[in-house]
Formats: C-alpha cells, sequence, structure tokens
C-alpha cells in the first residue's frame, strides 16, 4: 500500500462527511456471528459467509431499483428486510423462521463493528473538522450504529432525508444544507469510488480510504488509487495525518 | 430547589431528547461579549441586555406567524437576521452596520456556552440512553452550537427537518421516526413549559430542568414544578441521578 499523497488547497476544507458500512464499519463480522448463532439455535449448518452475499445482492438490486425511479422511495431497513424474505424463501427456509426472528435478524446493520482505526482516527479528525455521516442508511439505523460503536460524529445525516439515495446529488447537497458549508469546503470519505465520483461532480473533495477487507478475507475490493482522489489514504489515521489532524 | 422526583415507569425510556438554546445553553453570557465587542468596535454604548431583549422578543413574534401559518417557513437563523435588520432600524442604527457585520453579530447564536453541568450531564445520561437534540434552531446552527460546546450528543435532531417549529408534533415525530423508538420511549428535556406540554401530549415523558439564569442574573423565570411532569432536576447532574444514569 502506498502512503496518503496530500494534494495543495485542502486548507478550505470545514466539514468530512463519511461513508459508514464498509468504510467506518465491517459488517461481515456481524454478519458470520449473526449467522453462527443462527445456525446454533436453529442446528442448521448454513454458509452465511454465500448468504451474506446473495442478501447483499439482493439488497443492492432493490435500491437500484429505488434509484432508478422503478419503486417509490424505500428505506433501507425495509429493504434489507423484505430482500431477507426472499433469501430465505430461495433456500427453501420460508418456514424456519417467524417475522420476530426475521426482525432480529435484520437488527444485524445496527450492529456494525468499528474498524481498529475508526474510533481513534475519527477522534483526530474531529479536533479540526465537524464530521458527519453521510450515508444511504435509515436515520434510525445509523443512530444505532454511531451509538453501538461509540462514533464520535458532530452529526447524524443519511439519505432517508432526501428520500433519495446516493449517487443521487440530492443526498450530497444534505451536507451543504444541515452541516452549513459550501461543496468545495466538505470532503465526502469513503471506501467506494462510485460515492466519491459522485460527491466529486457534486463538488466536494474526496479521500479514498482502502477497506481491503471489507466482503471478508477472501474477497478482493477495488481498492487501486485513482488520480481523480484527492486523498488517497490507508485508514483513518493515515486520513488525519494527511489532512494534518 | 428541591430534589429530583423520578416517579415510576421511567425504565422503558431509551432516548432523550433536549431543548438547546436555554436548556443545553446560555445565551444571555454570548450576547453580552458580542454586545460588548461592537460598543468597543463602534464607539457605542448601547445597553445590549435591552436590545437583546428585545431582538428575542421580535424573533419570537416572527416565530409565532410561521407556526401560526401567516408566514411560510423561515429558518430560524433567517428569523434571526431578518429581526436584527428590524432592531437596529427601531433604534436608529441603520446606517451603523453593514450586512456583514450584521451577519456577524448574528453567528453569536452558534456560540452558545453549555451551562457548567451540561457536558458533565450529558456525559453520563449517554452512556445509557442515547441522546438529541430536539431544537427549533437551523440544522447547520446546531451542528455549530454543538461542535462549539463540545456537547455529547449521538444525533442532531432540529425542526428544520419539519419544516415547522415545536409545539408542532411534527417535530416531536422526528424523534419517532429518526431515532426509532415509540414516544413512551422517548423522555422530552427542556427548561419551557410549552415544550413539554406539547412533547407529553405527543405521548412522550417529560423532565423539566430549571435553568433559573436563562435571561440572566436580574430575570425569574418560570422555574416552578408541574405536577405533571415526569422528573424535575436541578440540572443535569440532578437528571442523571434521577435517572439512574
Amino acid at each position: 500500500m502506498g502512503k496518503s499523497r496530500a494534494v495543495p488547497g485542502l486548507g478550505s476544507i470545514k466539514a468530512l462527511t463519511f461513508d459508514v458500512q464498509g468504510t467506518c464499519t465491517d459488517f461481515c463480522g456481524p454478519l458470520q456471528r449473526m449467522g453462527d448463532a443462527v445456525n446454533r439455535a436453529k442446528g442448521l449448518s448454513l454458509d452465511w459467509g454465500a448468504l451474506s452475499a446473495e442478501w447483499r445482492g439482493l439488497y443492492r438490486a432493490t435500491l437500484d431499483a429505488v434509484i432508478a425511479g422503478q419503486r417509490p422511495f424505500l428505506r433501507v431497513d425495509r429493504i434489507y428486510r423484505e430482500t431477507l424474505d426472499t433469501l430465505l424463501d430461495r433456500h427453501g427456509l420460508g418456514g424456519t423462521f417467524d417475522a420476530a426472528e426475521r426482525d432480529e435478524m435484520n437488527r444485524v446493520w445496527s450492529r456494525l463493528e468499528p474498524w481498529p482505526d475508526t474510533v481513534p482516527g475519527l477522534a483526530r479528525l474531529r479536533r479540526r473538522f465537524v464530521l458527519s455521516t453521510l450515508s444511504n442508511t435509515a436515520m434510525s439505523t445509523m443512530v444505532a450504529v454511531v451509538k453501538h460503536g461509540a462514533l464520535p460524529f458532530d452529526a447524524v445525516l443519511t439519505a432517508e432525508l432526501a428520500r433519495i439515495y446516493k449517487p443521487a446529488p440530492a443526498v450530497y447537497q444534505l451536507a451543504v444544507d444541515y452541516l452549513g458549508f459550501a461543496p468545495s469546503e466538505i470532503m465526502m470519505v469513503a471506501c467506494h469510488k462510485y460515492d466519491l465520483a459522485a460527491a466529486r461532480a457534486f463538488g466536494m473533495r474526496t479521500a479514498f480510504v482502502t477497506r481491503p477487507l471489507e466482503f471478508g478475507p477472501g474477497e478482493s475490493p477495488d481498492v487501486a488509487p485513482e488520480d481523480w482522489f484527492d486523498v488517497f489514504a490507508e485508514d483513518f489515521l493515515d486520513l488525519a495525518d494527511a489532512l494534518g489532524a
């Protein structure tokens, strides 16, 4: 991994907005632990790594349908809940889990775990910048994740407030309206290039943070640098170094 | 002052929502310091205690007009800015301050100072409850106040998200929708009875916190207990005691 490479002109940055699922937190670990608990409770030997990947794929397809206007706005927690039903039906597990058990399984998305550098990195960055979430997650899920991980943000903003999802510009506009800074004074931090590309098109600065373990140890997400990133950082501590925080 | 008097049934509370201006923070001190600085800079000897009270009265009248539907929704920071113009004109000071100076004067509402018990009280309460602002202030002003005072909230919610003001039920509904709890699981904390009366009518629990110095040392705000408060507390430390936090 290369060291962070800060570019000139970052002195005007006042606020950092963060993608959360993947960028600030690990979801694979919590999903695996949820799956292990379910297998034990039900005497099953399901492969929850594969099931989780399939669940996330179903979620992504529904989210994309909302973004494309093919479906009305639906909160992320309800998309996950609906696609969990689909997932279980597909695998002949429709009769194995009642509604309360499915609700509890779905709450795994509120128990995401911060990466080891997340809290110390945010604490350093917070001394210098206003920090906010800018996630596609539901507001109540995001508040639960922030509380669960004791993530030191100054504000919690999610796409639910715009009733449309990233990469729609209306989501990035939330940061302008509710944090009170111009786009050029705000830096979007994410481990996903589509998110940063949209933030950049909106006029925000961008920081890519590598999360090579986002999809688990066996996967290889795209963590290659791009020449249009303002900052490329290995983790939040490296980001704090790059921004002088 | 009496000690706090907790009532039974508070064990179901999951989240506390806080009025901020007055309840969490002092505005008289910052207004007085702003006025002193203005007097020095301009060689004036204006009575900023009296001017501030008049400014707040003009603000309240405009806010009430918005609540009554006589004016379209206008953000609190813009109401203060508009009524500052009115105030200065009334006192023959229209030519004394340019727009940039007025903008700077208006930013006093972003520099409110936490009461001495506010941060330690919130820190204790946060270990047990989800804490959120629920203020009439603009979101960007609230984020600035939270940042300025290092107030340890889990979420920042303000009436701007509902585009109507307390005591309208839609503002209390924000806490239900965005924190994810039922009204009966949420306790509104304020030093203003109208706010708690509306929260109670909405189904929330209520905690009154006395702020006898809200309007300065010479004033006597209504800090008398009422039998319908769930908790009556002298300050946030007393509130933490009452809630076992």
